[in-house]
């Protein structure tokens, strides 16, 4: 039988004792689990950042995953903790928003509010929650304990920090950079599957994307398609509109980061 | 029955090979070992920052695992190589004062110094001593070879580089940060069992801090009976003496980093 | 029996999903698969860092093991993806050079260039062969499917990034800088092997290194023959010669990174 599967993504970075002390938590508890980092790079209480990168990465793992996200700048407010079941993943994390990006790819079938204490660690740390709730919650999660043992449901959730695409007097959509990835690809809020549907409601005048004062007049399939250091829009492998740079950046050339404002015509 | 589980702290960063080279000779000589990265970002050399991390994150291992730490300033000088048993874990690392700080939470019950070259692997560099001295050894200490296998009792050690706190003419008590982490918060020299000793024995002209010129004139239990963006002090999850802002940095409010001095009332 | 072990050698960084996915798609399809991290830091697109680090990582790792090696500046253009087997070890990558530098440990006594669609996820993204082709491949190689399957022989490939050593009239030996590491350690592009090759046959004029406005004089074998502060050369633990300064960093005390010259005697 396959070995109950972890993921962590937190905002802890990977100088300090943190994620390592999750990890001690979790084998303590549930000794034959596989941790898997998904990032502890998130930027500090960046929960929009939290939410968007699990929320690329979990669709790849096994059925029955448990995704712990912990980036929780209200740690220690009453701000309630969340367990949710999905059709095929189980996710911890505080109910800030972060969850809301993960749900959009998979819906809660079942949400539930962390109040079994004894389910946590003994005396649990006003600033630590995610080794003294979260951790010991996945762990007994990976070992069976069925869901309704953690607390009780709720349907209440916060809102997610992602912002829609906005539709302009002229037609156009307003569109914001999300994150800015490694290479200085820029993502966008906009998938292809909502992307597909508004070009086939709309006039036709063709895909043009306006950003940084650059106008990008067609929207690509691969980087291969262009030049090196040719700016491009293409969708990216998660689905999301992102505007590249072939070998080079599309941050520095743009100088664009969150936030950073496109206009779409399609 | 549980795999072993071996950890690894140390200074060598994510870009080398080092920490993949030492990976792959635990995994060579245990194959069943269960390796976790504690850090591998402690600055370069930092003999304090490799023992504070690792004995914040140990405790909450299960009992059994072996604790690799490299910090190594004197790697191919004649310093000795530690093997220690403490009540529920093993430790491993160079004999430079790091291992005193998981010490200080365990202390050492049974202490060898290196001397089995037959447990090392051939020809051992002189330059990497983690990957051909204590990686082969931690990986047949989980295979259960005994200690005394692997060298002589010693009982010198270097001592601790964690500095004491210093009681002042005044009355007061003179601390130090020890670490600044990822969130910008500032470790001092003060743990909450000490703290309690000492609060109970003084005067108790009550809670009074000063740091970076400013004064906190209570000990908070969370960030959360604060706003963003306050200063506060409080024990961190690891029972340190914390100084705080809320959502924000105390390292960068205050422009304080290691060594800085905090003086204590209580 | 062991599990099979499959490395990561990727410029993706730890802050973006791309990691995270790519090992979800491992355990999907190789579920006791162990997956070990060699780097995700090579620096965006350097193709000569990524097969460097992988050279000196893994012939650490147990006979059979799965290298994966994703510096990939030409996904989505037709460059081929290769896999090879040599003497002990699997590798897997696009063909872009980086691969050579393991293979000039052990040369590749099978190269198959990967072809068979049907061994990838279903439509793999033309921006993402790492996690739609390299991973899927990888996990069903670790489960046993020969390596035929995956494509053709191939015998050309593209050559090494690596420069040589170059012969000067004065018969000195031109070297250059390949990598700094975390601690300033400068290597270069000459390893212990050849320098004994070079030296039986010279004049024996003894070693002297000219380096950044410096002179070496002295061949050291450990950072211990030398004080704290003072710039030395020795052969580093993998056997490329290497400029240090104990305790501190020869790259910043020389002004030199990559492409710095070094004039060798010998």
């Amino acid at each position: 039988m396959r070995a109950p599967i972890i993921t962590l993504t937190t905002d802890f970075g990977l100088q300090d004792p943190f994620v390592a002390a999750m990890k001690g938590v979790l084998l303590s508890l549930a000794p034959d689990a596989l941790i898997v980092d998904v990032s502890h790079e998130i930027p500090a209480h960046d929960v929009l950042a939290g939410g968007f990168v699990l929320a690329r990465a979990f669709p790849y793992f096994p059925a029955g995953t448990i995704h712990v996200l912990v980036v929780d700048p209200g740690v220690g407010t009453s701000r309630p903790l969340l367990l949710a079941r999905t059709q095929s993943h189980f996710f911890l994390g505080p109910d800030n928003g972060a969850l809301c990006l993960p749900f959009e790819v998979e819906p809660p079938l079942e949400l539930i509010r962390l109040a079994a204490t004894h389910s946590f660690l003994p005396d649990p740390s006003p600033t630590f929650h995610g080794r003294d709730i979260l951790a010991p919650v996945a762990a007994r999660l990976s070992q069976g304990t069925p869901l309704s043992d953690f607390g009780e449901a709720t349907r209440t959730i916060v809102p997610s920090p992602l912002p829609s695409p906005e539709p302009q007097a002229d037609g156009r959509l307003l569109l914001r950079v999300i994150l800015a990835d490694r290479f200085g690809n820029l993502a966008l809020n906009l998938t292809e599957k909502k992307y597909r549907e508004i070009s086939r409601s709309s006039k036709g005048s063709g895909f043009s994307l306006e950003i940084g004062g650059r106008t990008i007049s067609r929207l690509s399939t691969t980087y291969g398609e262009s030049s090196p250091g040719e700016l491009l829009a293409l969708f990216d492998s998660s689905g999301y509109l992102e505007v590249a740079v072939r070998e080079g950046s599309a941050a520095a050339a743009l100088g664009c980061g969150r936030w950073a404002v496109a206009l779409l015509s399609c």
